[in-house]
């Protein structure tokens, strides 16, 4: 099989991540979520507590730098992200999951830019059951998630989180299925690999 | 395999009606396009040049009847094909290509919604070729059939025209290639009949 990357943009409770990890396993590659900030606080010797505060969220205008046009503690870790996602898109085939990877690597011929979305209700459920928490804390949680997302989304890339020209599938895991949609997203990398 | 009906939206030039015919003949079903009119044309007796001018677009604002309220020609035969669509849709598996059905559609259980776009380049490129046209006036082409189908989808489903939240799946045609395109839709056809 050639050469390729797969990054999964996905709202809140939608399973991109489930979906990642299944598509890496089936194609026997890395699967790069979280493990990113592990990454950066490897080669930096910085904490990941403090690096997980700024992953995928834009800087609030209260965290900003005291001098105007510095960058801000996000933009670095966001910066740091971005030199470790093009190293890795560069020399192995492999999942990356959220964090502008789509728009990061737009250039490559290799890149296959997946978003993932469902219904509310759908990802309500399955935020509920993944944080043992309510309905009411779901629904909460849901809405805080994909507001950091859509924004970090737009300030990094000056692009629209989900809109359809910044992707090459957009897939409806509530409708289709997480089985069906790693099925799908597996036929699209044969058919490409030919 | 289980009863199915595919709905296909598309951008001008993303190959959309290929992609459909395709899918069709692979699925030994009927594909209904612009079939559908002359399906109203032999029900009403009616010239399927007059209805025609009516496909996909929405009345203008100097064509609407005299009495307000009333509904205009264009809304008549957006009635008439929805009718026709709804039933196609209830008898058999088939392939539909836009005319709002994915909404006229949505209750169904067995519908799968898709939307077809793709960079402006290559749809430039298969609209000069399929109207033997040249650069400007298939990018004037382009333009104005994009903008009737949204305006018309937006006027009988109040719903943005590709906008992720309406359909199933959405693919780049000009990224995947329209035979990886039918593929794919092929792939969820047959997960989805497991």
């Amino acid at each position: 099989m050639s050469k390729f990357v797969i990054t999964i943009g996905r709202e809140a409770g939608s399973g991109g991540l489930e979906i990642a990890r299944k598509l890496a396993s089936a194609l026997d590659v890395p699967c790069y979520d979280r493990e990113l900030i592990a990454i950066v606080a490897e080669q930096r010797g910085v904490s990941t507590d403090i690096l997980e505060k700024a992953d995928e969220v834009k800087a609030k205008p209260w965290d900003s730098p005291a001098i105007v046009g510095m960058p801000s503690f996000n933009d670095k870790v966001f910066s740091l992200q971005a030199e470790i996602i093009r190293e890795k898109a560069e020399s192995e085939s492999c999942v990356i999951v959220g964090r502008c990877a789509d728009q990061l690597l737009k250039r490559r011929d290799d890149l296959l830019s997946v978003f993932i979305h469902a219904e509310p209700e759908f990802r309500l459920r399955r935020i509920m059951e993944e944080h043992k928490i309510g309905r009411d804390d779901a629904a909460r949680l849901m809405k805080r998630t994909d507001k950091n997302r859509r924004a970090y989304y737009q300030y990094y890339t000056d692009r629209t989180w989900g809109e359809r020209t910044a992707y090459d599938m957009i897939l409806n895991s509530g409708k289709l299925g997480i089985d069906c949609v790693v099925a799908t997203i597996l036929k699209v990398i044969e058919e490409t690999a030919k």
